[in-house]
């Protein structure tokens, strides 16, 4: 038998953000849902638990990996928790679950994130996060998207 | 609203294993899945591959947490392939995932992940791994099952 | 030009120790830095600290490897306080560092350790620790001293 | 006793670089070495190899931080070669090693590392590499260096 295994994206961004931020975030988790793709993220709060809400009321499944070493810490709207009790290291697997990562706000901890997305050639889109003409040279473009449904179509098309 | 977190049992043994391993390890995940549980595994061969597929058979779902960059190095059994990058690390992340912890079969890898799922007080449970008697005084049980059934039953139980 | 690299013996065992682990970790600490051995361990307390001690007092050199993110957590005799943010999981680093592992007490966390060096492939000498007869089947073997003495010859003899 | 430790920098960089970022490498780990400072860098090629190649020639002590599970993956001028079998994670620890952290060319990576340098509040100091410019807002000041010895002042300085 086969597997059908659902398309996974990825999102980062600030722990603390704008009502703006948790709002689009919640957008991106809500569309992502509606089109059957699984949500992974950091778990916790800011945009990470946005977008987890608006995934998990149209029925979405989210995945959470956390940094410490109990489910409990991760915020209410996980389908499922993974402690990793590697603290900051666990951003690094936040990355490369998705075929994606969509980043929303946040700061240079965002910013790492997106450096290594990068290394990793992951698909980078950002959404009021830091932007293509941050990045000098050639290094690969981060696409910026101007709403969370330009976000999203970005993070799926074939071809970008 | 309020997400309905489904339980999660973590997986552990020989990626290289005998035929009655991997029988008892189709049954593991076969009965998990019957009950609605998560199986979370290594993502890799042997028991992992073995329990893998009797989740899925029945509609069960699975994640596998992997040592590399790359989706593509999970057996095909698995629902979620999440890539670490982390090498023998990602083992700790398989043992903290569930509430309890099947070993079945195994070398000295599997010893060290019991191990330590005993340090984080997770409930161990063993079917033709590493049994109690490996291990000298007070430590903490491991529960050695005798079946398939027993496994399962050991993991779910309210006490123990 | 070539530079002359020392060996390298990692420490493992209780945080916390009997008296006698305490000696017996000073010990192996002074006769491994005498002969200009670098000592490698977690960088806290019990037998890591003691064996730290007995190092620096004749001039050796000692790494800590921290699970935090500051080096200010490493025990005071420390050369090098190297910080990994991982939490447990530096504890495999420790145990990749040197060309032996030496075991001084320690529980289940410890038995994790030494099942990681096995598969690693490293040398394991156990002193008041996890004995050979704790392992079943032929595993390999654990290298079982009676003495500090005995426990830095193992480390370090060319056949074992 | 007290143990006298040493100050430690940290070096990030291209492990593919010009022969100009080399000279420059090679300047920053010899001046580093002979005001007694350790240097922790990834222990590859590139900018770490030329940097440890700096430091060893005059005597000083070079850490690398490997990301694989032998010591011997090391450049020839490590006098301690530390495998972490952690792949991209390691470049965590390289940050939080030293009090402050130089870099000297690289890619998306070596971003990723300077952005996770500014979340752990480590001095950072960009030598031909990405400058503060390439950063929006008030993330915190990249002290960016015209050459070897302004890098190095930079990280010593008790105010910057």
């Amino acid at each position: 038998m086969t597997v059908v295994r659902p398309r996974v994206v990825s999102l980062i961004g600030g722990s603390a953000c704008t009502p703006s931020q948790a709002q689009d975030a919640e957008a991106v988790g809500r569309l992502l849902a509606e089109r059957g793709i699984i949500l992974v993220c950091g778990g916790r709060t800011g945009v990470m638990e946005a977008a987890c809400r608006g995934a998990v009321e149209v029925g979405g499944t989210t995945i959470g990996i956390l940094p410490g070493d109990s489910p409990s810490e991760g915020n209410p709207y996980l389908t499922v928790a993974l402690p990793t009790g590697l603290g900051h290291a666990r951003n690094m697997l936040v990355v490369l679950a998705g075929e994606a990562v969509i980043a929303i706000g946040g700061g240079p901890g965002t910013l790492s994130e997106i450096g290594f997305a990068l290394k990793v050639k992951r698909r980078v889109i950002a959404l009021d996060s830091w932007t293509a003409s941050d990045f000098a040279g050639d290094q690969a473009p981060i696409l910026t998207a101007q709403s969370p449904e330009d976000a999203v179509e970005f993070a799926l098309a074939k071809e970008v």
